[in-house]
């Protein structure tokens, strides 16, 4: 699997297979599923913890942190029978409405200006 | 877009042309867009909060929150130059082995008993 | 220290000696204890995960986590400087108002009709 | 309330006739607010998600979200009958034990050339 290639319906089957052939499903409620969602999210927060705040962890441990995210929101989406990257591009378009790119452009502009006067 | 036909590279390309447009990328330093994964991992968690523990959140509100976890996490990926897809199957490969078949489908029948003590 | 009598300012000074003791200023921002905060809710929450939705974990562990959570919060409100039962005082407040008590148990009254179908 | 006399049993009290009025016994399961504990975690993280990396948000919202992640914690001591001061001090006491005094130091000292080589 590969982002190049693989669509999330690929992930989706192998997380299938993988939870059935350990007798999980009756764990994967929806909502312990999107309990584990955070939990691994806080896992995921925890390597940048107390760390400067331009550090970028070890990539081997943040992909592994990362990767338990989308099992777990895979899952969910399964779970709950969710075309996740249906439901992407249509928040995309969503976002797109409440931040036209004019009005965003100018709150950056602002942000910049605010991170010279104080860094 | 959607699961059976979309590689997440089409995701994070269109996520690239977003965020280039609206100059966002100055905001997203691979430690706020994992701050951002939590809070978006809090928005999903919150609307299974109070509710009954069996209950399924509306499927047009749960897609929502699902897709900004899912736009924060590719985001990050972006950001590390990380290969998601590859990222899960090496996640996947290891939990294969520190959860083997046998060990996990036990477990998994421990707490059905458990489950039927308590329910 | 126990609830029956201990103000939180006895708290705020036992943790400003502890981390002065180990020069743990520097990593303590605003930001990185807001981020602790969420890392360690993450934590508390991971001892519900997967367990039936009416089990309580065990006592001894739940202690340590929501010790943890109290921890950072605490941390965070010196470095602001920040009264934490103040604040909690006038939120009680505003909530008062948000949720008056008849509006309040005509909801509650819903959601138990709810579980009953449900459950 | 505030945090040079109040001891925490009289928050404690004021949210047990808080819930009471309301009925809200009913939602508040472990489960349940120690999702909430996370919910309102990210809240709090919020504030300072894409803002400057030293700025500090408005003191009179920072105060309202630890407010709500003090207010569930609390809740969840009280539900699970628990001393949440007794617990942090024996977390304090464990925590001094994992951190010594000189190898912290050492740890911190190290964090400052980093920061210094980076920033």
């Amino acid at each position: 699997m590969d982002d190049a290639s693989t669509p999330m319906v690929v992930l989706k089957d192998e997380l299938r297979r993988f939870n059935e052939a350990r007798g999980w499903g009756r764990f994967h409620t929806a909502r312990d599923l999107a309990m584990a969602v955070s939990v691994e999210a806080g896992e995921l927060l925890e390597l940048f913890l107390w760390k400067p705040h331009d550090a970028v962890p070890d990539k081997e441990r943040l992909g592994e942190e990362m990767a338990d995210v989308l099992i777990c929101l895979t899952n969910l989406a399964r779970r709950v029978d969710l075309d996740l990257m249906e439901a992407v591009a249509r928040k995309i378009e969503k976002n797109a409405e409440k931040y036209p790119v004019e009005k965003a452009r100018g709150n950056a502009k602002k942000w910049d200006e605010l991170a010279k006067e104080e860094g």
